[in-house]
């Protein structure tokens, strides 16, 4: 793993065997979970909790995802997820993440998510505390 | 449900509490979980099995997927997944999902699933058995 | 499935292939989420809603599990649970569930999970309605 | 954490908010994903390696899951694994596994784990490396 990519927002992981399905490799929809575990870290990181702005009412909710599969992940390895946000809108967030396999720093998938903030009843409500996420 | 719909290819599901997160709404990835199934409930119209293909070293593989969040389903909520597939190009399928809550008719997500075909260790292979999937 | 069956609380199941791990089977931990739904459809039977429950401060809560994996679930397998409920104490239910494949009636899981009442913050609390779900 | 649980065969974990339920609470069945997990990385520090023992037809097989919840996980918590192994018989191990909460050391879960191996179909086959597990 290279010195530049640990100043980034980075988190983490193993694959752990209840992960993998009957091709022996990492479930697609796993990869949503690696995901918003990362984005959850990275707000973390930034002094921010999910809990914590849930029972507070806002709900920050995903609206659009693209991911992109490049290679599976497989039993034993281990990887690394980058998040960086920049803002699309007054009320939408851009989650970019990239996960690298870390033997091998090999790219493994692509994604953008995009979050919007919601009252608990579902309203848009501006989320203040997004400009802390935000990459300069 | 109206009958226009039961004639395309159609899974029925209902939410699961353990697929909920402390939001109180089925959780992101879970959503990948239930189109998976309706993709392989699809073949199965079809007279295709996925484990079956997968035992026999062709390796049906998701590369890139779309996914709109329009509206979150909840605890007791039942729905509907529509599947359809469109050929890309020689080697790549696209798989169209669209998810309605059952109780009325509401449009929850939308989805494009690319999906290519692979040998068991990776070489692209042609999956012939692809024309069986498509729309006319 | 035979009459005696049907009478009982059963919840109806087909096995997702994002369900089975590398074995090829249906992971362990998953049983538990079948449980869980069973369970709570049981509840629903009695007009009794795990979510509704939860929101008046009412947490239902598994204290002990039992579970004897006896054979296991694989692709393409439809399967049903019975469910019946016994009094433990003055605040402790016992779920004995009882998993059948659907094909042939084996059975593929015994389990007898105790479940507890507390308040939101842990403290024990009766719960009334408990004698809604008991077995004649 | 104590020096003395060092030791022992123990896998660190953080709750991931996807794993929490509508209760904002780690659901049960995650439970039986961690313990899987840290069974796994057991056998790894013994030089074992679960996919690859699956590989060569040798299936180990959970047979009976005892698990007796004390505690709820939450999210933000952090947590270890002790796992220790016995033998139950010629064909048995039992894997006696206890969860403790990082930050005050208190104990959430015991479980008794009780593993057997058969051939891929199905026959009882004795795993010879089984040793290599066991307590002294």
């Amino acid at each position: 793993m290279t010195d530049k990519v640990n100043k980034l927002g980075l988190a983490q992981f193993e694959v752990r065997d209840y992960e993998c399905d009957m091709q022996g490799i990492v479930n697609n929809a796993v990869y949503q979970n690696y995901l918003e575990h990362a984005r959850h870290q990275f707000l973390k990181e930034k002094g921010l909790d999910f809990a914590e702005i849930t029972k507070h009412g806002i709900h920050l909710v995903l609206i659009k995802a693209e991911l992109e599969y490049k290679r599976s992940l497989q039993s034993g390895d281990t990887f690394y997820i980058q998040t960086r946000v920049e803002r699309e809108s007054k009320l939408k967030l851009a989650f970019h993440q990239h996960l690298f396999r870390a033997q091998d720093d090999q790219l493994m998938l692509n994604a953008k998510m995009i979050v919007t903030s919601t009252t608990t009843d579902g309203r848009p409500v501006v989320f203040k505390q997004a400009d802390l996420l935000l990459t300069q």
